[in-house]
């Protein structure tokens, strides 16, 4: 089977754009990915593109359009794709397999999210719609509350606490302050995230990642296109989807995403690594306690321990297994549509050895794990290279 | 290269649903065409659904991941895709490339819209989504009123009449008078046409196509499955797909839409089947003068000759190229996302011969030509078959 490759990568600044609108930062992400990988043009047969709500967050619709309307593509092919939050993975996704499938050779996957135009609660319960609108928002609760419903539940079967919570937005920050391109390019300390207003109890307000606006794209090629634009293409080794219950209420457990557990399995089936092997791992921390769960279903560490062990530092730059060095969502950003694609730029950044400041010695297998809404989707890559 | 069949179909009835809720429409269709397809939910790997703009329209997104839940079908992955009122074409699209790809077996192609709950001006906001909101819809542009345009102009060309318009709706109303699911049961005189309010001069309401709420879904599987599940299966010979601007301000041309050219010369390039082997078409009739648009950008008639050739009935049911047997989206209804799926069930059940009342004689070979906003998507289809 022919590999895909990622050959090109751009993503704006994450962060409140005020004087950009959406195909201003869709223009930006694509321009610098189209540089990057050094094409032209006419050699991108087709565009995927996540966004979760342009609709409700600046009334734009037909995403697929304005993507090459704005990256002066027509007349090919340009699809939006949507899976809340988990958008960008998605579009990371469909863009392997139509080159995978053998329906492209060059295609063109992005995410962009122009979220800063709605007032704080608009853009709530707008997010709101990536959890399940007739039980969930119309009943009051917001996504930081769904998640403090995992939290509580987590702190009582296996007393995690919000001191081990806390550590995981520090360490995204300490990342973040190494990222030119990060929304928050400051540190933050335990104390700080502690003392900090409570969202939605044992939540905080620096528990919870950010509205932000910002886009991200990349090019994916077939492996002999690769090679001709490319000395040493990042490849995407795996890729692996699958769904839950919209609504937290009507799963078996809430400590933990099953959506992420069942990727996960089909993540390694298909990867010819193994767990061992990964270098480091984007995922999707929208909330702290988020990133917890996600090292858990993801098997990193054993169930009810990631507390303990991102306590210890294991997931900290340079340790065995680093964690959201572009800062994460908390740290880099949360521009929804744009996640899944900037965690996959973060992983390519590293394996090519030009992450700077936040590079992960000898980094060489990397994965992106990428959520939407409060689990009901879960995408995950596997990505493979080497300097 | 291995086939992809047709092998289940199933929509709602189309029309003012006031006491269905979106999952409604999604479990009602779901579960028509498994029960169609004579499939259990546990031979479904995946599911692309299609909805324009449920975020707007009843505050939800995350939509593959509803559609998922409200079939039971988690944890298989359900992806959403949008291309305005395209999307169900091009979810017909996705699905047919994921198994044509090798990625799946078999999977569902459904779409949706929950319209209704939106009060008018609403709508029509949301509905601008599909064209340009910066330069169009902010500045007052409706759809009737791009659409108008569009009429206009090829009227100022070809001498095109809002007679000939008017006959578009007169035949698609009397194909809808023969289909027990469309929104509109019964038929309408060129009389009526011309004497109904002018919505954007020359569009008169019954130029127009109405605001529906609706679901429909098809079961998609690979040459191999498919042949278990079906004697005969209605095959998807060619799927092409093309983008133009998202504002018709900047087409050179607006007499036709350039999307919908590209794609007919791409999804004839890919098919087994020249024009004139073409036995009937489903074409996007957002407007009466879409119809007349779409039929000279296929190379139906010759530019500019739409409008007489719809005069003297060559697109009736059983002349020589039916048009719109269901009804159109004029006569049948147009929940934005479910209609290009609806195209898709119309063929299969014309080449089934399950077509009831409508049934074209000797339908073999089918196309579906579904457009997004005023024209920057343009998704075609070829399905063939035989009883």
């Amino acid at each position: 089977m022919d590999r895909v490759g990622i050959i090109g990568v751009g993503m704006t600044k994450f962060g409140e754009r005020w004087k950009k609108g959406l195909r201003d930062l869709i223009a930006e992400a694509g321009l610098k990915t189209i540089q990057d990988a050094n094409i032209t043009g006419d050699k991108i047969d087709a565009i995927y593109g996540g966004s979760m709500s342009a609709g409700r967050f600046v009334g734009q619709e037909h995403i697929g359009a304005v993507i090459a309307d704005s990256m002066g593509l027509n007349p090919i092919p340009s699809s939006r794709v949507e899976a809340a939050c988990a958008s960008g993975g998605l579009a990371l996704r469909e863009a392997y397999l139509s080159i995978k499938g053998g329906e492209y050779n060059v295609v063109v996957a992005g995410g962009v999210e122009k979220m800063t135009d709605s007032c704080t609660e608009e853009a709530s319960l707008t997010l709101g719609g990536a959890g399940d609108q007739e039980w969930e928002v119309f009943n009051g609760a917001t996504f930081p509350g769904l998640y403090a419903l995992i939290a509580r539940r987590h702190m009582h079967e296996y007393g995690t606490t919000e001191e081990q919570m806390a550590e995981v937005s520090v360490k995204n920050h300490a990342n973040a302050a190494k990222n030119p391109l990060a929304q928050f390019q400051f540190e933050v300390s335990r104390e700080q995230v502690m003392k900090s207003p409570k969202v939605a109890d044992p939540l905080k307000l620096l528990d919870c990642s950010p509205i932000t606006d910002g886009a991200a794209a990349t090019v994916l090629a077939s492996e002999e296109v690769a090679k001709e634009y490319c000395d040493d293409p990042v490849w995407i080794d795996a890729s692996a989807q699958a769904t839950d219950s919209l609504a937290v209420h009507d799963r078996k457990s809430i400590t933990g995403l099953n959506a992420a557990k069942v990727a996960t399995e089909k993540v390694f089936k298909k990867s010819s690594y193994d767990r061992s092997e990964i270098d480091l791992a984007e995922v999707h921390d929208c909330f702290s306690i988020a990133e917890l769960c996600a090292l858990e279903d993801m098997g990193f560490v054993k169930k009810g321990e990631a507390g303990k062990a991102m306590e210890e530092g294991r997931f900290n730059l340079n340790a065995e297994l680093p964690i959201n060095t572009s800062g994460g969502l908390k740290g880099c950003g949360h521009p929804v549509g744009a996640t899944g694609i900037k965690q996959a730029i973060e992983i390519t950044k590293q394996l090519r050895g030009e992450a700077g400041k936040r590079q992960v010695d000898e980094a060489e297998v990397g994965l992106t794990h990428n959520v939407g809404g409060s689990g009901a989707t879960a995408i995950l890559h596997i990505l493979s290279g080497g300097r």
